[in-house]
């Protein structure tokens, strides 16, 4: 039995972005202080007990923060795996090293799902011409070139509609490691919100069915229509990756979705080893939200119930999207939820909006 | 029309304690800032973006704390008159000093209730040996006998059972200005959480039923078993002070409700000018929390909506009762709400937590 951090403990947050603000936002409630560690002033230093600005790669802060709190969590899955380390030597960082060091490259994550017998999309990698013919032959002349790090929202990947694309994609992303992924007919993306406490107990939110715009989230809407029966695969699915990595905290697991009659109806497409964007509706329509699950697992407290009183679709703002908020402050049924970002740059998630309703 | 303030400005808090805390946490998700001032640092510090310590006598001080913000709100009813006045003359003090000035002193606060229609209980001044009779003359042998200025939670009140107790009260009370007021025979007590923007919109949130325990709040519970009638006719009465003292917020009305056959159903117990204990029940149950609404009052926004989605039961956790926070974390339908203060004295509000269920 490890014993919870009482009220007044305080949580390290590596990552001082929108995801860490919601985190101290949400550690509040429960009497526990937050202290940032970020290599540039972010959203989240507004409403946390301290804040420490310093580069992910000067280890000798990251261990003089990490001693000053009484656990280390982090916001961004690209998180130097040396920073972490630093951060262990000190406290406990959660979830662990290891979740960081498989979500942080595609190719060594997928071959950890795929190793525990999570069904995945067919992937090859491709780091050099000579892999070039093999991922073709592997996986076809269509599919989606992806950098093996640092990719999100859609940034470091190519899509392929040939074999003659692949190498001219390949030059195109600096030839830096990759993977070459199949595509999957997939009938829509769904993900799996899963929390794990330190002692295994596992929690689900309910499903969301994702749209993306542009490469970045656009909308999770719940209830999703999936079967009941599928949504528990997914979440056995989602069970399985965060309880091999010796998870503790909220998961996101993205689903597709191929379809009530495919012989394999969920292939997993990637992992998150933090709060999710996809869970950011369970802000309005869950008594405890995934930001405040997470900081419980981490800080070893009961996991909060995930039940959903109303159904929900989140909605991104990207970037001038958040001009409308007098708009959407005035709408009925609408929850606003921005990040507090100066400025509005094209794609840069500024905030969201929960428009809520009774369930149905 | 009033331009709100946009995304990025700054609210100005006077205290720092758990309602300034509250207010914070609900005033990030609007992308707005806080800064808290306070005569000692507070449980509100740690969730703000800036603080300042310093005496509410110091107006040079909060000059420049005004100075440095958009707008002044207050969390506690007692900041000095000229402390408000002092930000007033740099900046908005919403809600403005009238209401301060009123709720401040039980004797005005019941004349001026009085005066523009309201019932309230049978009320005299105590001031003087000169007045005791009187008061005992115009209420009858059995009162409360309550100073006029920094009462709450049952301090400065005393019991009067027959005329010969009064003098000694009013000694015990140490002959501070006083009221005695007449017993009200309700069947219990209500309270209205109203909201009034800028421009004079008002919104309610259902009334909740509170208990209280030696002399402090015990529980709100939504919904009331007060009939539709008399709820709107309870939020007409709040409706009408907020609108003449020109006010801008929430605003917590208490009143007795004598029961479905009296005369006269629903009279003004006492007003809060802040969000108040009665009201946290709707960070659980509502989309919009009395704490947002009042931020958004004050910053000229549209008023959320104040839909309750839930049933709640909001208990308080006073001095020890917060030892039980594990055993609460874990309770199924419990939200907990620790308030990050360090000592838990007897007396004090620690925290609280809301019991929710589907609304019935």
């Amino acid at each position: 039995m490890t014993t919870a951090l009482p009220p007044g403990s305080t949580i390290g947050i590596l990552g001082g972005g929108q995801l860490g603000r919601m985190l101290s936002l949400a550690a509040a409630p429960l009497g526990l202080k937050c202290h940032i560690y970020s290599d540039v002033p972010g959203p989240a230093f507004d409403v946390a007990a301290a804040s420490t600005v310093g580069a992910y790669e000067d280890t000798a802060k990251i261990r003089a923060f990490a001693e000053s709190v009484d656990v280390v969590t982090y916001e961004f899955e690209n998180v130097p795996l040396e920073a972490a380390a630093a951060a262990e030597a000190m406290t406990p960082v959660r979830p662990g090293p290891k979740a960081l060091a498989v979500a942080q490259d595609r190719l060594e994550e997928k071959t950890f799902i795929r190793g525990i017998g999570i069904p995945v999309a067919p992937f090859a990698p491709v780091d050099s011409d000579a892999s070039l013919e093999a991922a073709i032959h592997a996986i076809g002349e269509t599919g989606i070139l992806k950098t093996c790090r640092l990719g999100y929202d859609g940034k470091g990947q190519v899509r392929i509609k040939s074999a003659s694309e692949l190498k001219p994609a390949f030059e195109s992303l600096k030839r830096a490691p990759c993977v070459l992924e199949g595509l999957v007919p997939f009938a829509y993306e769904v993900s799996v919100l899963v929390v794990r406490s330190i002692s295994g107990e596992v929690r689900f939110y309910d499903l969301p069915l994702n749209t993306h715009k542009n490469g970045i989230l656009d909308t999770s809407t719940v209830p999703s229509p999936i079967s009941e029966t599928h949504a528990a695969r997914a979440k056995e699915m989602a069970a399985a990756i965060a309880t091999a990595l010796g998870y503790v905290g909220v998961l996101g697991v993205e689903m597709f979705y191929l379809g009530p009659d495919a012989a394999e109806p969920l292939v997993v497409n990637e992992i998150a080893p933090r709060v999710h964007n996809s869970g950011h509706w369970t802000m309005d329509a869950c008594l405890v939200s995934q930001f405040e699950n997470h900081i419980r697992a981490v800080a070893g407290w009961p996991l909060g119930p995930t039940g959903r009183h109303s159904d929900v679709t989140m909605t991104n703002l990207i970037g001038e999207d958040v001009d409308a908020w007098q708009a959407l402050a005035a709408e009925p049924g609408a929850a606003l939820h921005l990040y507090g970002k100066p400025e509005a740059r094209p794609g840069r998630k500024m905030g969201h909006v929960n428009r809520v309703k009774p369930r149905s």
